[in-house]
């Protein structure tokens, strides 16, 4: 019952999607959907990569939380065009549904636009469950979560086209197996690209802008 | 129409919850409620809690992830009875319903128990929509997350009874303001008392096995 409720409702998301899917097409913008857990770095990775990817490829943001628009203040900084949405107007939403991209991409100039990234809410469930239109998805991994969050959140580390392993920079501080992290990883998904960086100190992070500027470059004429 | 779905679910599982308590009451066993992002240090914080419990009191656990048996296999080294909920039976579900606690309560003995405790998948945000039937709820919060997180997921913390700052042993690496975490955490549930802990050291876990000792002599007799 509870389930035939659910996949009415992700019925609905797929029609929205694939009307996103089509103006983001119109628009020849590609669409990055950044997903993972409360507090695993998306928002300064974010804020790296935009820095990394200026002038070259010109970026717009979405920003999902349930509440505050702290986020976008911090994105806004980087002078790349953002959009905050609150779930909290929605019931608290645990993810960012199509209809939401939506309206929050009509206040984007997409038309200015070669990439258009949207930092998911942060959850590691629900997100990956929501097709929102987007070209890639990529899921940030802090190494402190341990090294079992891909075989415990499968569906994730299924349905994205990249991972970056995060905080790297506290690995001597942790007991962390990475091997067996990228093995966890592999085991889902695996020829899936892994970027092992640090966005707080910056280290790893080209590799990750390449390919995503690759991705971007494809797409784009 | 999103919402009021989502409304009818919640009443359905609030229904299942007060027969929960029920049954909990008349078991006499105090039912604790664990909450947290995925990677938090919530098994490894359950395992010392549990250690520092035995032998005054009694507990039984019931796990929750979308997948794999890990936490119940870490667990049940505790001597402890366990439990292991996967959701990705009933659709990856991201939070524990009020009834599948029901149905994960009649594989154990609760004469034998005073306290329950309900690690639930590591989700900010859902979980704290769903009332299980519990007494208490407590979430775990690492510092490697971030201080905003009381600020993003309000909820969660509002409808917590303790919450735990976590892997305190991991703050000389790190760019975090304590007393900005703190200040946020109180901001959402100004009365809240908040233990600073490592669950990998055990530095800081007696106050709140303290705590939580206290709660379950409050209930049971």
């Amino acid at each position: 019952m509870e389930i035939k409720v659910v996949r009415k409702v992700l019925d609905v998301n797929d029609t929205m999607a694939a009307r996103n899917r089509e103006l983001f097409r119109s628009k020849n913008v590609f669409v990055l959907n950044m997903m993972s857990s409360p507090g695993s770095g998306k928002t300064t990775t974010l804020e790296k990569t935009l820095a990394l990817l200026a002038p070259d490829v010109r970026c717009a943001v979405i920003v999902g939380d349930v509440c505050t628009t702290n986020d976008a203040d911090r994105l806004a900084r980087s002078g790349v065009p953002v959009v905050q949405v609150n779930t909290d107007a929605f019931g608290g939403d645990c993810h960012l549904a199509a209809h939401v991209i939506e309206k929050a991409a009509m206040d984007l100039d997409l038309d200015q636009a070669d990439l258009l990234i949207v930092e998911n809410v942060g959850n590691l469930v629900c997100p990956a469950e929501f097709d929102i239109g987007e070209d890639a998805r990529a899921v940030v991994l802090s190494v402190t979560e341990g090294e079992d969050k891909p075989l415990k959140y499968p569906l994730m580390f299924r349905v994205c086209d990249a991972a970056l392993l995060n905080k790297t920079d506290l690995l001597p501080h942790l007991d962390y197996d990475k091997a067996a992290a990228l093995e966890n990883i592999r085991q889902i998904h695996p020829q899936m690209p892994i970027f092992e960086m640090s966005a707080r100190t910056g280290a790893g992070l080209a590799p990750w802008v390449e390919w995503l500027k690759d991705q971007v470059k494809h797409k784009i004429r």
